[in-house]
């Protein structure tokens, strides 16, 4: 069976409460039914993380490896800061899909460099909730048969 | 029922024969048949494009307002050179989706700025013909009903 | 007589139905009208081009030579792109006059460059169609007694 | 009536007597006759001030306030520098119509950036003494009906 | 009651052990002590929190929503590098003082950006421990009847 | 008996009557009022200055010099052109506090450098009036015992 | 035989008749009857095109694969701007000359980048019309047999 | 009794796992295991920690003072992106030795600055596993004596 | 008799007064003895002049020509941000001699760029009042036989 | 008769023995036995030098003046860092031919400057020794009659 | 048996005379005897090289190709400079380590980068004289049983 | 006995045959007498060398401590790219005076930055011979009594 990796990064627990007109007003559990549902129905299994802190995604990332066939993450504001992820993703090999709610090219200039898309099988960028469920289904063709 | 505009931009009617190492070795014209097939699917119908001709290409996107509800648009080299384009995107109004078969955030530094990100709903980079198929699922969300 | 080549870069065709907060609410005919009648009072002549493909418009400005003793151009999007118009003005020798709408020194970065400037007589932004008839002006002062 | 605020910036009092290769030959006194006049033919008068000195400048922008419809300004080498009289123009809400002599952005790359255009309804440049008769019509434009 | 976040970043419970001469001899713990006091006088109520890891701040910051009239925080070195941070003040509404001990302006290049500076209310630096009281009486402004 | 110096640069003098939404509704002689107001309460006597002129800012802080305990100034425009001023300041070696209505960090990328940061105690920068009431608490500290 | 496909750029069309003293005092045709004679000599045979329209070079240059051994294109203007022409290069896998009249890199500073360089095998810049004689010798060594 | 802090960064937790033929076939483990019994012969004694979390890194270096006689960090993705880690050691007084498997001079560019260089001794890098046992021997120099 | 014009910039008037370490322990009127007395030996006539006005420089220059065969100027910090004394030296076409007391290119980058070396006849930096002596032997050989 | 002087930089000794995919498999020798050969073809003498020292090769050029028609020069790595070898070449007004055996413009950042194409009549880079022999046809032109 | 060949840059014959606070009191012939003397113990065998010429060391380094098992070099200020050392070292293909007694990375911002790093096996800098003693381990590594 | 070393750099042995509209009509030979005869004048002994070899410069450099009591240096192009030379000055401690015979800052931008300017006492640029006469006096200051 098919698994996925999701992961939100940082200040994604507090979607739906802020700033809707930007994010949306779907909240994290919402979003997240929402991509387990999607899984569900193409026969694949997701596990969903969130967390503040690069190190912790750092550690998620590093046990992917072997247990998952595709991660498909958004690393919010690490996107452009974290150097650390990035060679977390290079160094565990498991295809990884970098989706963003908001689409970062048209926002400030500093949104404007990915450290994770070097690194990333593709980027999705700018269609809300949507960003996620088209990721999954790239990820989902990655994770074919599972690990 | 639903009208999307596809468009290919320059090179793209060579796809499939030449560096299919980075492209991918469907031809276009087995491309276009996925995209039309998906979207007869979802119950839309699609017109698509190509041109090597930036001017061309405008004239296409002007066309476009009044009678597609979405733009599903690969501008090829011209994401990094047109600001024709761009504006051309901006002043019909029709909701515009920008999609790269390659991943243009991992190639040679003049390849990372897209003047079309400005004026896109999004952007989808990096899968291949999938990049096509998932844009589409994007743009048909914005074209409910039709225009 | 004297006669002055009027060039419209590319989606000025849709002035005035699109975006008329910062283009005004003039069709291009509107704005041609005017022009061709402020032309008349002067005793001048004007034959007006428009066209999104930049080899059009560089084909256009090859051919004033000895036929126009003015150009007034607004180059739109072409302005921050096309060498290939800066240097079809150096070569056909005939005083240009670039013209904008929009004040394009308070607009995105991207658009503060010229390369059209380099080669024109002067530059004239930010007076929304009053900017033809002021570069018209301009223009006539440079036709004395045609060519 | 029509009242029309002219501030010719450092350095313009030596007009005609100093490099007329780039400035023309006539005087300031000559310039502003055609000035005055091309203003009383329009039915408006003009205040006309020329300083040296960026807080000066400053000072005579301040009062334009509730008194001209409209300023016409030469800002001279303080376009490049002067944060301070950009900042008067924003504060005393008149629009203002910013002239050049030569066209500044075929000049030294120092030259190129303005920091009154940031502010200013639109930049006329590259024309010679016609520089301020063609803002002069624009300056009218905004000043009907006086204030 | 008015209620104040205090948020002291990475290494500022080295405060007053090393480097007094840029820093001052005051350990952390007088310096809470000090605002503590402070507060106290002005009728309101202070919560401090210490942290070396960005991930934590992020989760102290988020949960300020709905429980403190305002934020106080010396974000210390990732003032120049979190985007997390940023995006954390920018979710939770809650106005964000920005202080520094030192006047960032006078030191490294790479100490001159702040990430924070673009969401918080002010910034105040330079000061010393004084930098911290003097944006306590800014954020008791913001305060005014708590939440 | 403790002496400050205020100064108030370019456009201050605007203050209260144009673009309240920016600088307050407080007109510059009602700051004064409250700064002269505080300093009084805390047994210190101010003086205040205002002036447009780079020249005059200068000459009044060249005057400072063993009359003063500390300036506080507000640099307004000249805080990003100015060298002379900074080099002013650095001359009469009287502690100099800087501060901005407006948070300067979160205006125009031009608005971001500070040439008197470099020579100047701190910066208090964001917080309307009260940025110049801080600003005198601070310059009070360093004003002990006047000259 | 050997076959040799030659691309005139856009403004060549006016070669001889515009700026000789940059350019030369050849007319397109006198060069193209020189190149047309050097490569009879060496027993091969050229096609020659000129364009002012990046898109019918990018057609021209789509059509070369499988027919001609070599090409050799002065891109003209299009050397600074144009990646759509790169990217039909490196599509089609023909061996490619770059050539120039004059030296662009003694000319302005945006004519020091080439686009084309990137995926040419060499570059002759700054011999008038001998640039394309002695590319079209480097041309025909990549034409040994034809295709 | 001369006492070592070794600290691994993020992703070295990895090392011989992934990446070999960029970081060597060794684990962690037995890179140790290498360090302790150099350090052993050395007569010296050392301490290893490993972390993904900048945060936590900062905690251990923070530790140091009084207990270390030098610190051996390869700081891994952190060397480019954090300045807490830097302002630690800075803090902490303790002689750094800056060591890294990779050449980071002849990887990606973002990879050539170091925070950490800054306040480090020296900087080793580019031999492997051969870093550490070199940058072992030169804290041993610093190390003389224990603390 | 050879006429010089010596123009001393902002902050000058307090030579050796402050910053003795820096600009050297005479005064202004020491210095001006110094040179009034080598002029005097030379034959020659000095004007002297000291501002902290831009405006008032920029007078001062104008009214240099047919009056001093040469101008002797230290602009002090106006060095780096006039381009209006700049403009005021090309205009008044006397040759001008730039001097510094401090060598400027050991200083801060921003001090680095002189806007008014690129009019000047050439430069002399770092002699402290010596800059002046032999900047003034520089400017009598231009002033040979006065005006 | 022709006198040619040809000059290669540092590391061309090597030519054939290092890296042959780079710079092919001829060793110097070889190549100065096919410029001979050509030279000797078309009437021409040439005189070969070669040395790894700038100071040695500014030297040669020196020497050209008045004994050379023309001078070939590969400059090897001091291409992209001497002024030196610039300033020879416009002091000895020799026509001179720049040839590189790589394509420079499609290497590392740094080997896309050459100082000496600033002072050269034209470029050839990319053609292995071929360069040399396009670079000589070219010399000869400009040699013609000797000196 | 190992032979090692060790080159020292410009100045470095200096060593010990000159500021001793910065490269140590150690004279150069010193610092070989300890170099020496370590390889011996080691059973290798030093060849050591002093000039000031960048030429010279380019001749020292072509010559160490099967000669020497490695090459130990602290260029000096070519490090920063030349490209033609750089070249040299690329083509002799000898593993070659850069050493520095100085922590270059802590300097003047020019010395941060070095051309040298990008043909280099490792870099080790900031040890003083022990740059070059940990360099040798480090180049014994790789002349394992000469050549 | 006070003595100067008086250094030419490159190309500067071809002075008057070259260019003299640029550096001037005298011969080095013709130079170098005036500054014997002046540095004769003023009791004072000088040695002089021309090289083209930036290693021959740091050579003689070298040798001036102890011997000399200032150096007087014209860097030529070595201004702009040597570091040795920079080194060298800073290594020997001789007081050292740069001198130019054209305004380096009037032209390429590649001549305004000296590398030179960073260890010496000033810089003299513009003059043409004079610039040596008057670096000369500059340099005897430093040489009083010689060494």
């Amino acid at each position: 069976m098919k698994k996925i990796l999701v992961i939100h990064g940082p200040n994604l627990n507090l979607l739906g409460k802020r700033e809707p007109e930007i994010y949306g007003s779907l909240t994290l559990d919402e979003v997240n039914a929402k991509i387990t549902d999607a899984a569900g129905k193409a026969g694949a299994e997701v596990t969903i993380e969130q967390s503040n802190h690069e190190g912790v995604i750092v550690d998620i990332i590093q046990k992917a490896s072997g247990v998952f066939g595709a991660i498909l993450i958004n690393p919010g504001a690490y996107t452009h800061t974290s150097v650390a992820i990035r060679d977390a993703i290079a160094s565990v090999g498991v295809p990884t899909i970098e989706v963003h709610l908001s689409n970062i090219h048209r926002r400030e200039e500093f949104r404007h460099n990915s450290y994770i898309a070097g690194v990333a099988v593709g980027q999705i960028s700018g269609f809300g909730v949507d960003s996620y469920l088209l990721g999954l289904r790239a990820a989902l063709k990655f994770a074919q048969g599972g690990v």
